[in-house]
């Protein structure tokens, strides 16, 4: 029996809520989960969530969520700002921690959150989705494998469009005290990829711009824009592999796009997370006549994709992969090896991306260090 | 409150439990759930799914289920053969009904459900997942709105491989007393968009083919193959379109695919199940030197998209579907109308199966009647 | 040395026009071709004609060019009535001839082509294009290699959208004295693929419909449209393998589609000819986990790619079918064997055509004989 | 009347062939072309090509090509080293010359062959084959009318797969003398396209790879490789735009990748030149419920295209681009304005690579002057 608390009920908190409430019926080898205590920043707003997700209590204090015994883990996710405070609490309260991504807007919070974790002896998870997809779980075993022999170089592009309006008006993501721009909402995702395929990052060259120099204010008159939407970054990985990472929140027509392309020396793997049911393979190994890129439509192959679907191509979506993310939890709860994102993994992200932007501060190569 | 039922836990048994376990948390408007009774073949097997799912009771009898006077309403998600006998039970017990398709495997048993759903007065819903796609019901909505004018011809396509290996050893689907073959595994999806978009069927000529003339039997020999995974029908639909429907269970590569190619007077729209995140639109309208056919991935612009994410192009998966599917039924249950496939619905889709069967048989056109 | 005259200089005559030009440098293994004499409608046409691809002769008279001693072969590119007069007065004036398709407008004087063929002794060659482009020449080895197994399906399309306003005027391919319609435009050029993979048709059942019942008149007014733009055939093939044709030439947003599906007991092959420098193929031969569909790009393993560009995935052009169409007249002026649809065949191809007409004004399958 | 010369049988020889024969029947609105005189390394190899190609004369010294009195214009498509001592030659003896890019192999000399340019007061022109394309020149249209609104951010990436092979031997191009690697080979390309749509490049930061450290050597034994494989590039644009360029001929699978994305603050812009009749462009004019990417095939809309074919959808190949570029130095000897790259325009695009190699050695930004 797991007793859960979660705090913040927006995009994911719903998807926290969700993944609770499914991960028994699609794994079917899940302790029994209670959903014990939500908390939200009003009581009322708290008791009505509370309801729609089936949790029994409710509370408009997030400390009472913390505090509940009944609770055995947390869900965490508030905004960015309020992550260190509630995840140090509920570490420091002997509760397991499951905070999403990015960690903290700094740096120095965000290894604040880590020494919590190492300290506590509990178990501190960050949600990064995009590694739970069948597709990307099947991707590293193929790169274990050596499909494509040994990787030489990498490309990762993370693209929206949310920010792509000129006409829009400025508001606090433009504001420098919300941190790079783009680097902090996008790039902590390829970033996690990475780790997970390759390890860590060693030196970084950034470069950041801006497409609108300046915005409207809701009141009148026009504000300079203090964040970037764009970075480009030349990167050398640990193991040597050489790579660029790219990120675009003002890409007009991108809506979820995460492409990644890892050259090998017998083939080539190309991933685009808009259509994440499926990947690209290019092997050397088939005939020269009939080399291409394959596409290939995840099935119950491609672990865990039939503990939702027996049949294949039918498609996982966004929110299955925070019920994968869950049941990995959940594994690793009952201390079985799990697929994850801890906060130690977490921070070597985050120092990537503050090498980056210090990177294109000084406009030179940066050791990530 | 509803009070939940629920036949079966194989492939959909499972959907319809994640369905009714997350419709609370995904659209936040529900009356609580509450999952009640899980019947299965078996007593042990009922009570494993029952833990799993979250139901309170567990029988090895279905008509426990149907008998229990906490469920308001009974998922049956058995073998197409059990259909008739429990849906019909269920109805007449007085409770609603949510059905998996097909119907039953004759049209005779199909009227006896459409007269019990009749007589009961109670409300009588078949599962036909595709057609609750955020894209196919938008589709369904441009059409409306004639976006491509006046829809002149129609073609769609239904294919998948599970039958196509010549290896594979003969079992129960092969005999005649399974069925046609492909009509019934998959025509009645193609056939449900049909009727969600343009209405009824009128006419049909169809050839159907066997891939494999025998199979090997599991005990040596071999034994001829007497049901048909290939159909091919010629169409006109009651307004008078020209159409075409093609059905393969033996297509390689295939996994789910659901092609529609819709073309009309001022444009087309093309849809394929296997990326049903997105679909495909060619307007007259666009500058002649811009023309050309949008690919357009859902958002929440697309309802009920939004319930589930609030940032487009992330992607719903197959499950989902099921868990609109669910909010559907819970409005008409709340007397608000609802976009489903209610018994009268399916049983004019059966009818049009059985004419395909007829015309092939006969080698001549077959009006649907 | 070859001797070339041209009559007709559209669409298909600057094409071979192009062709004998460049055959030469393309191959390097050829005859000299001499651009010798050229007709057209009016002596001021042909001459500017003649200027302009390098003819050294021009005549308003077709005839003087197949009277011509200079004159050895006799590239016949004029509309389609033209085709039989000409086509039968080049080859009884000793002349080989390359007619472009189709035949002729009825089955007689198709008859009357192929005798006067065999009569003559001659080359008597149509111009089916999409035979020559190296993905399909590769498509037809890999199915004789037997790399998808048996075939045991076949689905073919062929779609542009020249006739899909429905604000444009009627003219005379509105006309029954124009022919059928769509399957006289469109249905040659399937016939000749499937003519090339798998033979000959033996059956068919064939459903025509018309977008538009009438259309504007130039002086005003409407007339009723007298041709079919739609035709929906299903088919068996002489090897016994069911199939569909569908051909609309007033499908919108499709330029020039021919959408081939073939699928095998081992495998599947796709083709669009809207992107020939590619095509599909998915083989069981694959491991499970990275079965897909591999988008190969045709480069100079696939015969005659590499006489074009040396290096893979730059891509050829339409023009370049006829080039190769032109090696291939040249390979059998010279006693080689070459890959072509001579008289012959091509009138097993209009027997189709003409046995699906029949079908659809009888409402029955027809056999093709 | 142009009178032709061609040094040079090659790749690029054959494809200036091919165009010189073809130019006048493909546009009809040419003065007559005249192949003269065909120079090669040897008298046997010249005077079968002379033969393959159609040239009235041939010369196994390629001075006696531009000491020609009836040569007009000389192609000049020998390997790069070449080009520096012919192109001058043959403007100092009073020729046109349409020479194959890159340049040379040191800056120095491709300065020269400029000012050899300049005192001449002939055309000289660069064969850069892409910025020909429909789809190409269409996209600087529209750019030009600002459909996407103003430009942002541009990525554009180059890759084949030539050398991706790591059992391939060591040779020439593995060696230092044969220039940096990827960048001479490819980068021209991709910086000719940015030349033509947004002008010069004014800082680079280069970072380059090799995949494979070393490689067998024919006679035995392996050899360091002196050669980059792989270059990636963040840059900044004159007009202020930020970019990356990324080039790599080691990329499996990717046979003429040149893939564009131009992002503006009304849509986007993609194109790849593996599928170059085809572009796509999203656009925020389109409603945002069917907003998309448009895939649009190019046609006879998009200049020059309907000279080779009056019906859109049906391809061109690659050896047609540099048949356009034969047409536009046919107008510029005319007279009339020209869409090409000439000496001068050359010159800087060699700039921006030698600034890139320079950055990648220095390890910092470097700014192209």
């Amino acid at each position: 029996m797991v007793g859960v608390g979660l705090i913040g009920t927006g995009f994911m908190g719903k998807c926290h809520a969700i993944a609770w409430t499914s991960v028994g019926a699609v794994f079917g080898d899940t302790p029994r989960v209670r959903l014990v205590h939500l908390g939200e920043a009003t009581e009322d707003l708290a008791e009505r969530c509370a309801r729609e997700f089936g949790f029994a209590k409710a509370s408009g204090d997030w400390r009472a969520v913390i505090e509940d015994p009944e609770v055995d883990i947390v869900s965490v996710t508030t905004p960015n700002q309020f992550h260190p405070e509630m995840a140090i609490a509920a570490l420091e309260a002997g509760k397991h921690v499951w905070c999403e991504k990015p960690m903290a807007p700094t740096f120095a919070e965000a290894q604040a959150m880590r020494d919590a974790a190492s300290r506590s002896g509990k178990l501190a998870v960050l949600g990064f989705n995009y590694i739970q997809s069948p597709a990307f779980r099947h991707i590293r075993t193929l790169l274990d494998e050596r499909i494509i022999g040994e990787v030489n170089h990498l490309r990762i592009e993370m693209d929206e469009d949310f920010m792509a309006d000129p006409e829009a008006l400025f508001f606090w993501k433009h504001e420098a005290a919300s941190g790079y721009g783009a680097l902090d909402d996008f790039a902590v995702h390829p970033l996690s990829l990475i780790s997970k395929l390759f390890g860590r990052v060693s030196r970084v060259m950034c470069d950041m711009a801006k497409p609108y120099a300046d915005r409207q204010v809701a009141g009148g008159g026009r504000r300079a824009v203090e964040t970037w939407d764009i970075a480009s970054v030349l990167m050398r990985l640990e193991n040597g592999i050489a790579g660029t990472l790219q990120v675009n929140r003002s890409a007009w027509g991108r809506k979820g796009r995460i492409a990644l392309q890892i050259f090998g020396s017998k083939g080539t793997i190309v991933f685009d997370q808009e259509r994440f049911n499926e990947f690209q393979l290019y092997v050397t190994s088939d005939r020269p006549t009939e080399q291409g890129f394959r596409t290939i439509l995840v099935g119950p192959h491609h672990e865990p994709y039939g503990r939702f679907i027996p049949a294949p191509g039918h498609g996982l979506g966004f929110n299955d992969h925070k019920i994968i993310e869950c049941h990995e939890i959940i594994a690793r709860l009952e201390g079985r090896p799990a697929h994850l994102v801890d906060f130690d993994e977490g921070l070597e992200i985050e120092r990537s991306v503050h090498a980056m932007a210090r990177s294109h501060q000084e406009q030179r190569w940066v050791d990530v260090r």
